[in-house]
Order: C-alpha cells, then sequence, then structure tokens
C-alpha cells in the first residue's frame, strides 16, 4: 500500500511539473503529501505497570527505567528486543544477513548520499559583475552625502541578473524601506496569490518574482537556510531591532555550520549574509522600540570558525564587503550599515585597501604621523565616524598642538587576539595601532561593552574608553539621541579631555565651551524637532 | 449600525459568561468578533500624481512628500485636511468645543484610565507561605546532592493554592521536565480541547487547570506579559538554550518596563520571572543544539533599571531568590539554576544570609581566614561551583600552605560598579574581596567574556581570570564536557597554579599530575560513557 500511495504521488508531482514547464503558466498547485501516522514507541511495551506507554506520551520519555533493579522490566525489554528477531536480520558474527544489505540504494539514492543533502556539491559560484563598477566618486573623505544602501541595491541586481536560477534577495516586506529596490528591475517579489489591477503599478510582485517577502523573520531565515543549505546563495536585509526574531535560528544554524566543517564529507555551502539596517542610530520617528543593536552581542558567543561581522562605514566599503561575503562559503556575515543619507569617506581604491586589512589608520583624519599621538580616537559604524571626526575636529580647533590617531574598524573581530579568532590582529599590530599607554576613545556602533569583551586582553586595554548605545532613547533627533548615549562629539571631545594628562585640568576651559554648545544643540533639537543645519551638513573641513 | 453590532455581540459574551457561571461547565464558546475593515489611508487623498493611495500599501508611507515645493501637493494637503472641517470642531481660539467634549467617556470608562490597562491598581500581593519551609536539611555544606527544582515545584504548588484567581506557572510543556510537577497536586495543565480515558492517568489536564502549558515559548511569553500587565502574578521556566525564542519579545518587555518606570502614573506591576533550567552543562544526551547559556549577554544589555539576574547554587538559595522575586515588582528576574540532582552547599538560614548579600566569602570553603590569600577562587551556577571547589581541594592537597579565598555569586549584577547597576557592590567592597592584585580564578556558568563585560572597570580586573561555556561539546558526560571547555576541577586547579607566582615554576610537577587526572578522567568517560563514579559523587572532604 505504501508503494502505491508513493508511485500516486510521485506519478502527480510529475504531471504537475510536466503542465508547468510545458504551458509556462504559474500556478500554485496543491502537491501530494503522504502523512504516516505511527504510534509514538510503536513496537515498544504497550503497558508498563498498568500506565499506557505505545502511542502516548510516556513514550516520549524513557520507557522501561530502572532495568537493572527490576527483573519484571528486563524481560519485558527482552521481549521489546527480541520482537525484531533478531536471529533472522544478522549472522551468527552479528552482521547484517546479505540479503538485507542489498536492499539499501546506491550512491546518490542513499538519503545520506543525496546531493540535495549535502547542497554544497552543488553549489556554484556566482558569476559577479565587479563591485567596483557600482563605486560612489568622491571629491574627498567627509565632503559628500550618499544613502549607504542603494548601489548596493544595484550591485544585487545585477548578480540577480546573471544568475538567474540560485539566488535569491529575503527581506520582510523591506527591501524598498531598506533602499535595495532596484532589484526589482530584474526580478520581482514572489507572488503568486490572487493580485488586482492597481498592483501592476509599483506593487512589485510576479509569480515569476525571485525577491522572498514577508513580514516575518522567521519564515525567511528558514527559507534562506534551506535555499543555502541546497546549495544556492542568498542575501537578507532586516531592521537592526528586529533580528532578535531569529536569534534562536541564527544560533542553531551558527552550531550547525561549526559541526559541518568538522565533518570531511560535507562540501561548503554559501554563507549566510545578514544585513543589518534601519540601525538604532536613525529611528527618528520610529523611537526606542526600534533601539537595539544587541544581536552582536549574541552573534561573537558562537563558533570563531563561523561568524563575522562587519560595520562599512560608507558606499563604497559596503560594497567591497558585500562583495567579499558573497563569494564566502560557512560562514554567517553579519553586515551592519544603516540606509540613510551619511557622509562619505573613501574612494573605492582606499575603500578596498580599509576593508581588506579590517581596520586602519586614516591617514586624511590624523595628524600624528612622525609624532607619538596624544590620543587614539576609534570609531566603528557609521554614524559613530562621523561623531568620532567630528570630536577629532573640535579637538585639533582647539588645542592645534594635539596629536591624533584616527582609527576606523569594519571587520569587527580585528579587535580580538589572533589566537581567539582566524581575523583577530596579533598583539604586535594592535599594540602598534592602539598604542600601549595611549588613551582611546573608541565610538562605537552598538553596546559599548562589546568593545571591551572583545579587547579585555589587550595590552592597553585599560587605556580603552568605548561609547556606544546605551539603551537610553526616544523620538530624537539623530544629535539629540547621540548626546543622550554620550556618543556625540561634545561627548567624546570631552571624555578626551578628561583623558589626555595634559588636558585634565588646563582643558577645563574648552570643556565648559564644548559643554555649552552641547547644551545650544539639545535646545534647539528640542524647540524644532530637528538637529541645526550646521551640525546635519557637518563636513570634514581639512 | 456599528452600536448596533456592538450591542450584539455585548450580549452575547453576557450570555456565555452567564451560562458558564450558572451551570460551571466548562466549553470553548465562539466569542463574538468584530471586525472592522476600513481603508488604509481613509479621508487621505485617493491618488496622488495618478497614483492610488488610500486604500493601498502607498498610504503607509508618507502619502504626500514634498509639499513645501509642490504647491498641487500642498493644496491637496489643506483639502484633505479641511475635510474634517476643523471650524465644526474647535472654537476660535483652537479647543475643542464642548459639546464634543463632552462625547469622551468619564473617569475609568476612558480606555487609557482604564484600570485593566494600569494593572498595577489592580494587583494584589501574592498570599506567600514561607519559603524556609521547603529547606532542604543539610548534614554540612557539600556532602549530599538533590535534585534544584522539586522544592521550588512544592513552593509555586502551595503560592498556587492561596492565590487561585492570580497567579499562573506557564512552561513549554516542560513543568514535569523541569520538576516542578508538584505543581499538578492543586492545579492542573489548562486543556479544554478533547480528551481520552488515557489521559487520565498522569495527563494532568483540567478545563479548570491553571498551568500553562504549550511547546510554544513565544505563546506562552505573551500570555504572561499580558497577565503581568493586567495586575496578575506568574511564573515561567524553560530550557536554557530555547529561551532565545523569546529574545526579542524580553527586550521590547524591558524597554517597556524602562518606560514605563518614568511614567508617575503608572502602578507597578509583578516581575516578570523565568527560570531558566535544563542548563548547559548537564545536555548529556541532548548535546550541542541544546547548550546555549547566552541568553544573559542579551539581558544584561536592557535597562540596569529593571533587569536582574540570579544563580542560585543550591536548592535552599533558589528557594530564597524565588521568594524574593515573586514578591518583587517592575522587573524581569532571571533565575539560572539546573533541574539535576547536584551538590548541596547551604542550610537554609546560610542561604538566605548569601542570597542577601548577593554575593560572599564561603568561609567553610576558605582557609585565608587572618591572612592575605594567595589566590581567589570564585564561581557563580550550580555545576560551576561544584568543579571550583574541587579545584580549590585539589590545590590545598598538593600545596597544604597555599591561602585560597572561596567566593560565590548568586546576584550577578554585584559585580557591576554601584554607579552602573542598583545591585553593584562600591569598589571598596569588591576590591576588599577579590584583593587589589591577587589572580582570581572565576568559574561561570554562562560564556565567559559576560564576567569581563560587567567587571572590566572593576580595579583588579586585569588578574581576573574566566572560564565558562565557549561553545565547544557534544554528547558528553558532565565532566567530559567539562574538561572541553577548560571549567572543570584540574583546568581550574592548573590555571591557577599558573597564575600564583611563587607556584609558576615550583607547581610544574603537580601540573603533570593533575593533566595525567585529567586524562584518566576524558578515557574513563569515552570508554565508558559516562565518569568515574568518584569523580561524580565527589563531596567536599573537609
Amino acid at each position: 500500500q505504501m508503494a502505491g500511495v508513493l508511485e500516486e504521488c510521485i506519478l502527480e508531482i510529475k504531471r504537475i511539473q510536466h503542465e508547468a514547464r510545458s504551458t509556462g503558466i504559474p500556478v500554485r498547485p496543491h502537491w501530494p503529501m503522504i502523512v504516516l501516522r505511527s504510534p509514538k514507541g510503536w513496537t515498544g511495551p504497550k503497558e508498563v505497570d498498568g500506565h499506557k506507554v505505545e502511542g502516548f506520551w510516556r513514550a516520549h520519555q524513557v520507557p522501561l527505567t530502572n532495568v537493572k533493579q527490576n527483573p519484571a522490566h528486563l524481560k519485558m525489554l527482552e521481549d521489546w528486543l527480541r520482537s525484531y528477531k533478531p536471529e533472522e536480520l544478522f549472522d551468527e558474527k552479528g552482521r547484517l544477513i546479505p540479503e538485507l544489505k542489498l536492499l539499501a540504494p546506491k550512491g546518490h539514492r542513499r538519503m545520506s548520499a543525496n546531493p540535495s543533502a549535502n547542497g554544497g556539491l552543488l553549489r556554484k559560484a556566482l558569476r559577479m559583475p565587479d563591485f567596483k563598477d557600482y563605486a560612489l566618486a568622491l571629491e574627498g573623505p567627509g565632503k559628500v552625502s550618499a544613502e549607504n544602501t542603494p548601489p548596493l541595491g544595484q550591485f544585487l541586481r545585477d548578480i540577480m541578473r546573471s544568475n538567474m536560477h540560485n539566488f535569491r534577495v529575503f527581506g520582510p516586506d523591506e527591501n524598498s524601506s531598506n533602499k535595495l529596490d532596484s532589484i526589482y528591475e530584474v526580478s520581482k517579489k514572489t507572488w503568486m496569490a490572487e493580485s488586482f489591477v492597481e498592483d501592476a503599478d509599483g506593487g512589485e510582485l510576479s509569480p515569476f518574482g525571485r525577491v522572498m517577502e514577508m513580514l516575518s523573520e522567521h519564515t525567511l531565515e528558514g527559507w534562506l537556510e534551506g535555499y543555502l543549505l541546497t546549495g544556492r546563495h542568498g542575501f537578507f536585509s532586516t531592521y537592526e531591532a528586529f533580528v532578535h526574531v531569529i536569534d534562536s535560528m541564527f544560533n542553531q544554524h551558527a552550531k550547525w555550520l561549526a559541526m559541518a566543517k568538522a565533518v570531511p564529507w560535507r562540501a561548503s555551502v554559501s554563507s549566510l549574509n545578514l544585513l543589518i539596517t534601519s540601525t538604532v542610530w536613525r529611528q527618528d520617528h520610529n523611537g526606542f522600540t526600534h533601539q537595539d543593536p544587541g544581536f552582536l552581542d549574541l552573534v561573537v558567543n558562537k563558533s570563531p570558525s563561523v561568524t563575522r561581522i562587519y560595520l562599512p562605514p560608507d558606499v563604497n566599503c559596503l560594497l567591497s564587503v558585500a562583495d567579499h561575503c558573497l563569494k564566502s562559503t560557512d560562514n554567517i556575515n553579519v553586515i551592519v550599515c544603516d540606509k540613510q543619507k551619511h557622509l562619505q569617506y573613501l574612494d573605492m581604491d582606499s575603500a578596498i585597501k580599509h576593508c581588506i586589512k579590517g581596520i586602519s589608520i586614516w591617514e586624511w583624519a590624523s595628524n600624528d604621523a612622525g609624532f607619538e599621538p596624544d590620543l587614539v580616537m576609534a570609531s566603528a559604524g557609521d554614524i559613530p565616524t562621523k561623531e568620532a571626526l567630528a570630536a577629532t575636529v573640535l579637538l585639533r580647533e582647539n588645542f592645534p598642538t594635539l596629536k591624533i590617531r584616527f582609527i576606523n574598524v569594519v571587520d569587527l573581530y580585528k579587535l580580538v587576539p589572533s589566537s581567539e579568532h582566524p581575523h583577530g590582529l596579533s598583539d604586535r599590530d594592535f599594540d602598534s595601532l592602539f598604542t600601549l599607554d595611549k588613551p582611546v576613545i573608541f565610538n562605537f556602533h552598538g553596546y559599548p561593552w562589546l568593545i571591551h569583551r572583545l579587547a579585555y586582553r589587550r595590552n592597553n586595554h585599560k587605556n580603552l574608553h568605548v561609547r556606544g548605545y546605551k539603551e537610553k532613547g526616544s523620538i530624537n533627533t539623530p544629535l539629540e539621541l547621540a548626546i543622550q548615549n554620550e556618543t556625540d562629539r561634545f561627548s567624546l571631545a570631552i571624555d578626551a579631555i578628561d583623558r589626555i594628562p595634559s588636558l585634565q585640568v588646563a582643558g577645563a576651559h574648552v570643556k565648559e565651551k564644548l559643554r555649552n554648545q552641547q547644551i545650544e544643540c539639545q535646545n534647539y533639537a528640542y524647540e524644532h524637532g530637528i538637529d541645526r543645519p550646521e551640525d546635519d551638513h557637518w563636513e570634514w573641513p581639512y
């Protein structure tokens, strides 16, 4: 009977496939499904000590406990095991008899050897356009503002165009909101349900669409994991605060990848690429509920062999990082980059070098070349970088002889010792960047303690002072939110004055001035609901 | 028509309630529901520049952008706003006219003033039995083993008995597995669907049950939040690895509580009490997928005004902590305690003092009284505490003159500076416990870097050496798993030898011996699938 049902289903599947392929008309067929109901604990004891076991919840527990002490239970266990008639299945040496061995299918027909269950065997590398073609041309660092995600959208569009059979883009109904909507020029949102005339105007729906959208982060994550594990490629973008919906799925996928890497016959699969955008610092009208950069704190708990975190500060860095991630295998790549208009820092050539190094001194923002710096100003993330640069300018304007080294971090794992993560900097490299004894102010995108968690073993950790989001916020202007969390230019400059020995006392007047400016910004934002244009449109002045 | 439908529904609800209350027969009624469908963006512009807006997805965006520059759009905006006829609604000073003002209901009939929406107004404190009545009597510290959760189950049972109208216990079908099943003596699992004869034997189902079970962590969390916010009390237990399913809901509830605390008219609600059990260290047959102590890393990101974390090491501490949590308000209390058999350390009197202090020196396990210690051995969590104690014994046996101070942490936030969390120890207290310059070995239940994240500002942080789970594991015996993550007695003792200046060279022979013992344990576990009885049944020897 089972064989008959299977045959029937396979014929029905073939009929559906044939019809779809020969007519080209997209329909949502009712795929056949076999429901096999078998009693839980089937063949085991029906009852133990008068309590029902087979076909009941007790069969989920240990059905016979205490067989060593209870001869009646031991007898039941023996009867149960003997009911399989092992003497008919195995020879006198305990080997499976040849007739049964022959029943097993051969090669790829074995369930565990099916290539779709070891998708890396089927995986073909993406055909990739040159990401440099999407570069934003700059007049100089920190002069122009641009939205970070649209060029990535164009890059994804052209990847899609060249890989229409093994690439999909996923998002909880946010590809437009996340400004990746160029993708729709080549493929729409998958939609096979009813549609209306008005959907033709901007709905971007199509039964042939390869963009998976649904306001359900965990459904998308499940689809993407299945897609990758069967040998294909994908890209998932989501709002930062709501990526926590898939925390548990991320954990399990990371565990799975870590174990799969240790199994020699498992072929490499494409990395899971996750763009976290619409970030904490620009939730101008959504407010506190949408402010949560804590996913990274979860990511760093998982195996260093599979986890990667990137915080590209601008368009060109984002393109370079995305190119790298889409070509990589067996990782979970988390990219954090906001979708709004932000200052642009690096031309494409500089961006590539910066992203390959993962961390570097920005020469154009530093004035310590040839000297010992008085201060290291560091940043990771788009908005924190702008404020850190603005703080550097405030300090240089007020203390013209001060030597400041400016460091930006794209690859967050650079901060970890090389013994702990394959991307980690050696102590020698870390020490030369961050010095052994100078104050370091680090402006971070996420919760500040994450930087301490990554860098606590470093020699200069005692001088490392981190600012980041600390769960203070509401419906704020960007600068107001930064001030509340002390990641704004004024707070950073004041922190620096407090930590540079020569300024601790002498800098008091400048501290007063900076604090006054900060108050002016807060009052303006409160009164007008926006930041002062001169702060909002701030540019790198040198 | 609306009024008619409302009236009809209310009458139907009253009929259902009357029937249930007069007959006492539990049924699952079809409650009436009103579905009001209104077009999205109703009354706004139907079309803008030829694109459909009202009743379409565009109404979710800004319907009219750029009104400052576009006079046609400005005109549409004006027409839209004038369509509400403000001149009929407001007087010449812009005040709502008295006839309309009168329409609003008064007092508690105002939606936002409904006490059920400000549940703290309805909240009555639980009637609590004395938790000391459930104490486990001990002969001495570290001699007896017991399962940690059953006495809590009895305590919860008696709380339930005295609060049958405003207390519920929640769990993803795990109250039995988590050994809280005494609760069923007074109230069963809520079950109003079909049931079978065999369910009467151990099914613990009843339409009058007040225990909420469903293998769906997020459904339970939603129920519990609603229950608490309407003025009731609850207790949620769940497997540690799967609490991540509710990460996002935890985040939002923590944000809600933090904001509610800042709103003076909001009355205090009961805390959300979360027992995390079936923990990472005892997943003997579940393995790697069930090993994830990372929820705490998420908890510490949220506002210190609402987050609390407790790691009671034994039965009596768990009872004391649970009593405190069930009486508290406006917090999220996370209690981490395994359900399996573990060594018991403190009698009830000591447990109460230890839990109130949150952190303390265990005199009976220390031999440094009156001296400067050579080493501080610290622990948080049930299993890490046992291994830290066993390491202390190994060290004292091998180096009889060594002075070791043993510290246990129940209230994890004690490690944070008092400026950062209301439970934080002052630097003075921290320094006196952990010294300014002695090596500290800290054996932690969770990911080890969490301790650094909490304590990085402390004076002796540079000498703080933390062990914890670092994502290494499989189907292991408890000691094997500890060895893989270097939280076992041998690794800890070796760490200590490496960090105590007088032993760094002289201790080499003992290090070899300990390493040999560790290898013996590993080999035994590999061969027999269990730990050596002498390790498994280890007791505190002094």
